[in-house]
């Protein structure tokens, strides 16, 4: 079977590091998907509004793309010690590529790019191609008493300082706060975005990570993560 | 992109009608994912049995990939009266006419026709393919606040009886009772398969579906739900 993209993500996550683990973490991440003719219009959508959340049916990039699938994969999450199933795991590597993320979504918008879905809370990274909108429908979606395995919850959020230094740069980077920039970064890194195979490396203290076009440096201590500095990524 | 299946689903289900219109409420319905090589391994599977539900990300048959797609859509639910857009909706018509089931699994089972994942409750048609299959994450999956826009819940449970001659004919058809079949007939007509534009014939009282290699009458009454007769389908 063929399959064409409707349309592409737009999100502040220019790099696979610091992507959320799972989507509505960090709700301050707001996305479009820009979507391709024929698939812009707005009566495809009718009825959308009626809906919080849908999926969205993707592809992982490119990267994935390339380089096949193994029988087992070695989730992050799990310290990347342990060998799992890819059928028994989420991860991006599989046989056919394809990625389902529930996320919520904001409407319609239609300006000088064209038509496009907003989103909030989303965990993909920009430039990802979407396959499919689907309204997610809780009485046949949400199953929360579903076992759920090896896979831990999510971690305790780290309570995260932004230097000096830091803050002065977003407020340069986002001088009226439309990205909401501030709390994007202080969303992120209070999931600890660190692969989890770090604590086999506790002298290492300092980090990075790429929003939009800028690299976060933060340093990570018992108090919690403190953000050093927000620099524009060409030459940073 | 290019998409392969993985395997092939064997399910009571050898026609459209009748098909629950979500998984999981018919509990009787028994199925298999038939793995193909080279993913009929045990080691891709490593670690499902952790988990209790499973997405099946799935293309629609035969018919949706030839037919193409429309932007707004008739959804049976709503009586065929009201359109809405293809996005909006989980109609199998669509762009790219993928579609994904959250089931129950009873883990692998390896046999004389090779390695499968056994299901439960699920509403695909027999022979659908499958693209991939994930563990359901409850804490990334499960989001039982979502808004639901049009889509009405699951209509109540009909009443179901079964005349003495159906009765006959599935000790005749199941004598075993292996395929659970007076169980399957009555989860599946006390959902009220009929489409919901049949009430503008009221006239009509006998319906038939298919089930295995079977014909299942019935007859819609005040009271409820007659299973007239279970027969062969071929001169049935």
């Amino acid at each position: 079977m063929q399959c064409d993209p409707i349309g592409y993500i737009r999100s502040p996550y220019t790099d696979k590091f610091g992507i959320p683990r799972q989507p509505g973490l960090v709700t301050a991440a707001e996305a479009r998907l820009e979507l391709l003719p024929p698939f812009a219009r707005e009566e495809a959508f009718k009825g959308i509004d009626g809906f919080s959340h849908v999926w969205l049916i993707f592809v992982f990039h490119a990267d994935c793309l390339d380089a096949g699938w193994h029988p087992t994969v070695r989730p992050p999450r799990l310290g990347g010690r342990e060998t799992v199933g890819v059928f028994a795991s989420r991860a991006p590597y599989r046989p056919n590529p394809i990625g389902i993320s529930a996320v919520e979504h904001l409407g319609l918008e239609r300006d000088g790019r064209g038509l496009a879905l907003r989103l909030r809370g989303i965990d993909l990274l920009d430039g990802t191609p979407v396959l499919d909108v689907k309204p997610y429908v809780p009485y046949a979606d949400a199953i929360p008493r579903a076992g759920s395995g090896f896979t831990p919850p999510p971690l305790p959020a780290q309570r995260v300082v932004l230097s000096a230094q830091a803050l002065d740069q977003i407020r340069t980077a986002d001088p009226r706060g439309e990205r909401r920039l501030r709390e994007l970064i202080e969303q992120v890194l209070a999931q600890d975005p660190r692969p989890g195979y770090m604590d086999r490396y506790p002298e290492r203290r300092e980090f990075g990570l790429r929003l939009y076009e800028l690299n976060v440096r933060w340093q990570v201590g018992p108090e919690g993560v403190t953000v050093v500095s927000v620099s524009a990524a060409d030459g940073g």
